[in-house]
């Protein structure tokens, strides 16, 4: 496929060829059933099957033991940031959150909107979200600890998670779940939109541990009730049926064409070095993040002039390296480099950055 | 492509095969962006367009003017039917609903769960939702009137919309949407999961009329408000990708080869026609809905006994007619004959139909 372009886009994002490649050679014949993947009954055995292997890859790719919940759900990080406190944040009770960009923001918002008490215990906005707040005092009572991993538009990760003394950690993981291992067992809640590290925009994967649902509200609207999606396997009503086909698809690949968490986040790590070196490597790129909260997943970076972001940006997609502006809010560039982008795009990428900043030092 | 089946089921459901072939051809790169629709950015030009001339094309089918919405949203029916009643129906204000059967039962349900006032002006309940109710007296002061176009599992459909006096008529038309031309001016909302007559699962269209925005409390967390939705043109968060993609080309295909609802309308009503006869035609077949509330999209009927109704699903099945099953909460059998079931399909089941009564009569 030389037609195929290098995808460094945000999300919606790159797909492992090999997983859009099955999808295309099956789409009008999903498993000899003589229908289109996006025909079959959502309860037919066929496609309980998918559900049912993909919530599995979930549970051996984060090595989930049996307290944990896998739903496949719809609405996006944005209606988790309304579900989270609804369902698990007691009346009387009070949360904290780590700001760290304009995701946290709008998670610690729609806390808000609900008239229930959040307490902002770090924040990054001093130095414009360019770094992952250290040393933070969590409140001994705290109903949860709501961090986002990974902050898609400024570029910065948790290199590490807190410890928070038992209190359960809730996290937005939309941009960076499954390219990295990780400690669960801190995880009262677990949430990512599906369009990054996934599969397709439309599913909503969200893990939750049993303890956290005896929380849940009795006489909340039945669709925003953790416990109605965990009661019903993700299928209370039509799940997004061709986008969990193609999550496992994706899942299926990382388990067995990559190797799992651990060999995925080695090539992730390769990834963001090659970046982080051609970047600090040249006077003519400056990474917008601080080193050692630099994110594995978006690579940010401003050059001399905005004119020149732009030339850049253009140049690059004359050839084939698509989607490196920075998000609206902030400009610069941005190298969003999940999973599915390759090593050899990568490559490619570091390799024009270095020609194009030889040709306009 | 021999290989495909007479798709009979209820939702997900069948797609117009040419709609499958385009969607497959052009899988691994999308109008010539070297990606696939799944990997481009929802805020590309490509794929904007796409949103736009989706939501043109229900306009344009439905004959909607200015003053109405058209959203691309996810969370299906059941989401609906607590947004409405968030959304609409003010403190101390109460709303009419009619109860046709399972669904319109659940919706009513969602509404009292946020403690507002429902008044159930009618219901089928009384012979087991097997027809419509006529003659209803709407309250006076009602803030809409909810009602459910078509009733999937009991196989009735509303043949013409009541006059409810300038009352705001909203309905779930999930399962009738697009497969008849109607009046819309008498709506305030509509709502529809697209995975009946529209496209895959995961997206749920929704048109609502612009005074009723006005209704809309401040307060509600940001994504179950309609004007969120509405302010961002359906992409306040990253909308569901790939099925708006698909819904554009179902309705593409509805307009360029159908052409339009009334043509649409006539080979519905051809297709449901030939099966009712034959149910009619036989003392072996018993429609279950009343005749003057028969369902154009869904057809349902009961054989002799429930064992041989096993053996007609089994049978059939056997040679291709795929989803004939009633759903599991009534039993019986039910064909589900939605725009994209071919007349024949149709008639490939009304020969079945015959032979099959003929051999075990």
């Amino acid at each position: 496929m030389n037609s195929r372009v290098h995808n460094f886009n945000p999300g919606p994002a790159s797909h492992p060829l090999p997983v859009l490649e099955e999808i295309q050679a099956e789409f009008l014949d999903f498993k000899g059933s003589g229908m289109s993947v996006v025909e079959v009954s959502h309860r037919s055995k066929v496609f309980e099957e998918v559900m049912e292997d993909a919530a599995a890859r979930v549970r051996r790719l984060l090595q989930l033991d049996d307290s944990f919940h896998v739903l496949f759900l719809q609405g996006g990080a944005s209606l988790q940031f309304a579900m989270v406190p609804m369902n698990l944040l007691p009346e009387g009770r009070s949360a904290d959150y780590v700001n760290t960009g304009t995701w946290a923001t709008k998670a610690i918002k729609e806390c808000m909107i609900q008239g229930k008490t959040v307490n902002v215990v770090a924040s990054s906005e001093d130095k414009g979200f360019s770094y992952i707040p250290r040393e933070i005092s969590f409140s001994a009572d705290a109903a949860y600890v709501h961090i986002t991993s990974n902050n898609t538009i400024k570029g910065t990760q948790w290199a590490s998670f807190p410890d928070t003394e038992g209190i359960p950690l809730i996290s937005d993981m939309s941009s960076d779940i499954m390219s990295r291992p990780f400690d669960v067992s801190a995880f009262g809640l677990i949430y990512a939109g599906a369009q990054k590290n996934l599969g397709p925009a439309g599913v909503t994967l969200v893990i939750v541990r049993q303890d956290m649902l005896e929380r849940v509200p009795e006489n909340l609207p039945t669709m925003f009730k953790y416990t109605t999606h965990v009661a019903h396997g993700s299928m209370f009503n039509t799940p997004p049926c061709f986008g969990v086909y193609t999550i496992r698809l994706v899942l299926k690949w990382l388990e067995e064409t990559v190797g799992g968490l651990d060999k995925m986040e080695e090539i992730n790590r390769k990834k963001a070095d090659l970046l982080y070196r051609t970047i600090d490597g040249s006077e003519f790129y400056q990474g917008t993040a601080e080193p050692e909260s630099r994110s594995m997943m978006n690579v940010t970076f401003r050059l001399p002039t905005e004119d020149m972001e732009k030339q850049f940006v253009q140049e690059a997609a004359q050839q084939g390296l698509i989607g490196l502006k920075g998000h609206r809010s902030v400009g610069g560039c941005r190298a969003s480099i999940y999973n599915a982008a390759t090593l050899e795009s990568v490559k490619t990428l570091a390799s024009f950055m270095e020609e194009f900043a030889r040709k306009n030092e």
